[in-house]
């Protein structure tokens, strides 16, 4: 690894898991530098709770307290209420750990006072104890919709309850024409020295920031002040590593492959990292407006994520320098 | 104790802890006949969670569930939610037990789809196993304060959070005008052969159902078709068995006692039943304008509560027997 200094005003835009594994490599790379601007369109209202999932698997997993075995949760969960909810034949597709259960009576709690969701996510994240900056995208509720052949469904419905199975042939986020990107979140971009597009689902985890609006041209202003975006492929080889992504390039009519990524994300990045399992869609790539940068971006524990990070602030650095080289 | 038919269609106004053991005494004696009518004054909001003690209390009462040794909540409960909230700084003054919590999520959801509190109650009843209904006393939200000395508080601030410590200079209850006993209330009280008013604190678990706009009249009508009316006093010697309820008569301007209780009730019921230890007051209450009915009022096992219960509803059978023969 490279000696020289890093940026530090790092701004990562993040879905879930995958999403919150390269937070957390960024964070053993630059520390506090880093602030995560988080999806708030799978946020939903349940039990009369309201729930981030991709919120709270960011803060659990950069507190190191994520559950790595099942994927999303808390580490040495218990279960206690969700066993009496099954006894009471109340719902309980959305699994909801006692632990857990605890942060969404927080939030809830100060919601219900009138709390801005920006606030709460700072003070939920003071709580548990968490270092860098988890921005929600937005303190307006923004709700993501897919619509399969039965149908509109919410998003958790889909993603959780009907387990992804049914083909999404549209995607629309509720409330995004009243929604803007929160004052930290406008600030943070504005301070970024570089961007990043995490690995996480680009229609319902990246897709619903780029909605906001006014965030693509904040991003845009900020590419043209000299800053790189750089985003990482959530598929591999054609695969998603967690999630529907791939079934969704497939379904909304995209090519189910880095280069479908690639494709979404010109215009909007300068850099995409692939695995060394898509080399050769390199050059199609960049054929797509976007420079290619081939590496490990498996994340499969603290090492891995964090030479992906160390990559992706290399490339925001590499990157300015040869347009910086281009220029002259 | 007699063998002779008892009337089955009781309906009981009750508040929390008393009120749930004479309600759990009268289903022993007339079994699903009984209905009880259930003070919502003390329901609230916390974590985005609605709440409804009184009500919970008499269900998890008359399901056997309840904790005795505590007084509240559920038998063999866990408390892994609270514990993590407390670890997280949040508030745990209102202490929601991780089996009670269930049931607050379960009817907070289907509160929060619209579905009606009557409706949310006779579900919740039928998932916990109770056998007799239990009516929240209004669809409609009402919510009890009380004036202190520093001011106006909401109901559970004052009795859990402050311990009841603060003398209480005035009761209102928000929503009370906006508020009609619900149509299942209504029936009940129209079909009612008696109606018992349980040893719940007069001003905070009996009051709100008194004053909701209609009730009264209800009840007049009631007993001008017939059926008596019989409460049992709270107050047993000069004290309060379990709440602030002597305090109350006390700092609201009442007699501190079984009369200071007869006169509240007088022109509402019929028979005063009071204990053992109050036989001197019989005279006093008789003037009051209540027939008192000297018993053992203090349940402390399943044989106290069903001793109680069929003194009432003898009384309720006697009083009728009485003012009949009164009449002839």
């Amino acid at each position: 690894m490279p000696a020289e200094p890093r940026p530090s005003g790092i701004v990562a835009l993040a879905g879930g898991v995958g999403g919150a594994k390269l937070a957390a490599g960024l964070q053993a790379v630059v520390g506090a530098g880093l602030t995560v601007v988080v999806n708030t369109g799978d946020d939903f209202e349940l039990h009369g709770l309201t729930i981030w999932p991709d919120h709270d698997t960011v803060a659990y997993t950069l507190a190191g307290l994520e559950d790595r075995e099942q994927g999303w949760g808390l580490r040495d969960e218990t279960w206690h209420v969700m066993g009496a909810l099954d006894r009471l034949g109340g719902e309980t597709w959305f699994r909801l750990g006692d632990r857990d259960l605890a942060t969404h009576l927080l939030r809830s709690g100060r919601l219900a006072r009138g709390d801005r969701a920006t606030e709460v996510a700072l003070a939920l994240q003071a709580a548990h104890g968490v270092g860098p900056q988890i921005l929600p995208m937005s303190d307006e509720p923004v709700r993501t919709e897919v619509r399969t052949d039965d149908g509109w469904l919410t998003f958790q419905d889909y993603f959780v309850r009907l387990r992804q199975a049914p083909a999404v042939r549209e995607i629309r986020f509720r409330g995004i024409d009243d929604a803007r990107p929160s004052a930290e979140v406008g600030a943070a971009i504005r301070a970024a020295e570089a961007i990043v597009v995490c690995p996480s689902n680009p229609f319902v985890s990246i897709g619903p920031i780029l909605a906001l609006p006014g965030i693509r041209e904040a991003i845009a202003a900020r590419r043209a002040a000299g800053a790189r975006v750089v985003a990482v492929s959530p598929i591999v080889a054609g695969r998603a590593l967690k999630g529907p992504a791939d079934r969704m390039l497939q379904s909304l009519g995209h090519d189910p492959s880095a280069l479908g990524v690639a494709r979404l994300y010109a215009g909007i990045a300068d850099v995409l990292v692939v695995d060394h399992a898509d080399t050769d869609l390199a050059a199609a790539i960049r054929s797509a407006g976007i420079e290619p940068l081939v590496a490990d971006t498996v994340m499969t524990d603290d090492a891995s994520r964090a030479r992906l990070a160390a990559t992706v602030v290399d490339a925001s650095r590499a990157a300015t320098t040869s347009r910086a080289a281009a220029r002259a």
